[in-house]
């Protein structure tokens, strides 16, 4: 390519993938507000009365933005330092799946008896995590998950150990005749329970099962409230030992030192 | 104005919006007290079968209150430092709002006709926001929220992405047969269901969708639990730590030195 | 008295009140074990099933904790230091009140006709706050709960006017024709949501309602989930913090000494 | 036994009991994938319309795993180091209830008339508990549980006590005629409200119920929030203290100085 083409793709890069100059940072506010308003469009279109009255309208606004994110796909693929790494990065595969729904229904129009609509939906709604880009918190956040994956999964299999074996023990103690028709059922129920949501689609009536309930209650809310007061006693505790060790200045009589101060804060005088 | 005057400004000026005097701090649980007891008029007001039986005494006991908070806020305006700043001030407009809706229905009768007089009660239910002024724990809360408030921001706008996106896989499985109708319905009940508030007002059917629903119950509760489980266990650690390895300096006598440590931080003497 | 009525009721005492000897401690464990028998004989005599059955036992079995509590009460009275402190005291109270249903029921037959059977059983169960004299961490507990009271109160008031203001918006919205009849009925439901119990009995119809009610759930969720979150990020950010702010000796290389020590703590030179 | 048979015995153990070598690591890898697959045929059995169609199947995979899980049994037997030790713990029962169920059914055909089959499943899961004995992780948390076991208690049973009076409260001001039909039942509710887990299988229906209802919904989310909104004011307070008040003495350079103290801690030096 010419030097004014790689200017081009240059400055292309540095307005798209890049926040650092204004053009840059103003290409990112109006992209996310493009995003928002597409959602916004994806929602309101699932809704039966609104759909009705405003098909034109809304088919032509989501025409729209499929051309306007497909415009910015080419130009990320365009200018993109590593065409194949972007395309198959997070961000890359979001970006594809943001424009796709639309074609396949154009070139595929069987395919609506295939898929259910609702299925395109949803792929449109996954243009949210478009969003995550622009949002350095959500990097930091993604980081401290990972960070704690290990701690994260283990709790995670123990609460499914617990869950599994109150799950069949209701199963067995409630039984079909009460709902608890299978072992996933109960298991479902009891997670339910333990994580404190209590739908109330499906409730224990006999009085063992109850007991086995008011168990699991007290686990799952425990779980919460045990640590929480554990961790506020830990706290009074450390401030009132910080306020019983210290000393005071044998010359000036200050107090609030702390023992392993070698002079006085106030006086100056050796300790 | 005259000197006298200037004074039963500066008189009234300290009553009413200071604290330091005992006649101001009179003043201030005065008013708290009428705040109170108007509200439990609008309250009960709402009540059917208690407003048929005594209309009118609440209706005298509503024009009373309305009266005392009118000469309240005639006064604040009149002895106010800066006239514009107070009535547009946050408190301002808490103490015009009021007195407004008792005005309204008066001079606009057929005001009746358009406003619901549940409307009104709620004009008259954020009287309760006056008592904010009088506690100092408030503007502490409102200060911490405050600087908080972008990680609050972040955070929120997380929840939200993940609850649009599992409302929405939900719209795909279980469909408007099962009770989600559209999107924005959906997403309502990912949020009962992430908040673990759990209504039952809809829930999954089929066992995909309860799938689904036990993944987010278990992230809407973890995300209590995980934390809180990270927090006391880092607090354990750090404790049991402390406590096992601190030795004291046979020379110098100081402690929280570690068992490892050769020589005393202090003194420089051996271990 | 004589010498040795002094010594009897020296010795009551010491068994009694104290728990120094092992007789003061084994007679505080038979008390435990008869308070909580004699809970378990209410809770069970409240079953219709059981009651019907057992009747006579069940009767006879209270008459005989009654007798022995009535004993128990009377040493008390007896032995105590200070008989007036003793009997207006809590636990003077509840002990009076752990007899008193029984022996109400007794003298005055015609009661049963004015107090519910169900309020004695409530008067009974009380009962269970003998228990508490027995465990030094309720005082504790108390101690804490006292220390934080001012905190609990502002807390709990800014809780009440948010689900005031919040329930009356639900009120105005919703509205009788879908179960938000008055005032104090909205807020009973504005409680369940922003505490996250979410009984179902009473559940938001329109859509601006479900938009109000998502919103209080966020509120009410997110008051456990963003702090937990915040204190979580600040103990990471601590602990690498410390991992980063330390200096090395330059004589023998150590790390992990602080900044602020004189001397090595593993080969004694001077920092 | 000959020498062979030891050697044999001690590399069954290493195998078998520890996970040093890659084959132990290996075997214990193998062992938790196959316990896995044999709850997923448990949970699967149990499901109504899965077990009528693939009965021979499930039945087969069933008496493969049961062999599988025999054989290993066998093993961990003859080559533990102290057999009745083995035999006698935790793992030893679960390894053994593991295997059981199918045995009983086959030697004792009438036992299916005793025992309901869902019984047997709920043995079958226990399995879940051998997961236990790969994850170092596991007995952290054991031992962690363990450490605070009292505290726990006295939490539990405080709130123990105080579910039981409030329920009783409610048994007294409901009644039967709305479903509070014992002490029994009231508690069981009371533990759905102050657990935020709410089923609304049971709900107050007078107002007097639904404040009371109230009153414990506030303290049942409150014991979370409370403490959580506590602690994060500390860590507010400390930070933004910490990060005001800091100076730096100007001779030896020391931080961590307070913006109050007149000479450095370390030099001695006038600030």
């Amino acid at each position: 390519m010419t030097r004014a083409a790689h200017s081009l793709k240059d400055r292309m890069y540095t307005l798209i993938f890049t926040n650092e100059t204004a053009a840059g940072r103003l290409f990112d506010k109006t992209l996310i507000a493009l995003i928002l308003l597409s959602l916004v469009i994806v929602i309101v279109d699932s809704v039966e009365q609104i759909a009705r009255s405003f098909h034109s309208l809304l088919f032509g606004l989501e025409w729209l933005f499929t051309a306007i994110f497909t415009v910015e796909y080419a130009a990320r693929l365009y200018c993109a330092k590593n065409r194949r790494k972007y395309a198959t990065s997070f961000f890359g595969l979001i970006d594809l799946l943001a424009i796709l729904p639309t074609y396949l229904a154009l070139f595929f129009p069987e395919l609506h008896a295939l898929i259910d609509v609702r299925v395109l939906r949803l792929i449109r709604i996954f243009r949210v995590f478009k969003l995550t880009a622009y949002m350095q918190e959500y990097s930091h956040l993604a980081n401290a998950l990972s960070a704690s994956r290990k701690k994260i999964l283990v709790f995670l299999s123990f609460v499914l150990m617990v869950v599994l074996v109150m799950g069949t023990l209701m199963y067995v103690v409630e039984g079909p005749e009460h709902g608890f028709t299978s072992i996933p059922i109960a298991t479902y129920w009891a997670i339910t329970t333990m994580t404190t949501v209590g739908f109330g689609d499906l409730t224990p009536k006999t009085d063992l099962g109850k007991l086995i309930a008011s168990t699991m209650m007290l686990m799952g809310w425990g779980t919460l409230a045990v640590p929480t007061g554990i961790v506020t006693a830990e706290m009074s505790r450390t401030r009132n030992h910080r306020r019983h060790s210290q000393v005071t200045c044998p010359e000036c009589e200050a107090d609030h030192l702390d023992k392993q101060d070698h002079f006085c804060r106030d006086c100056g005088a050796k300790l």
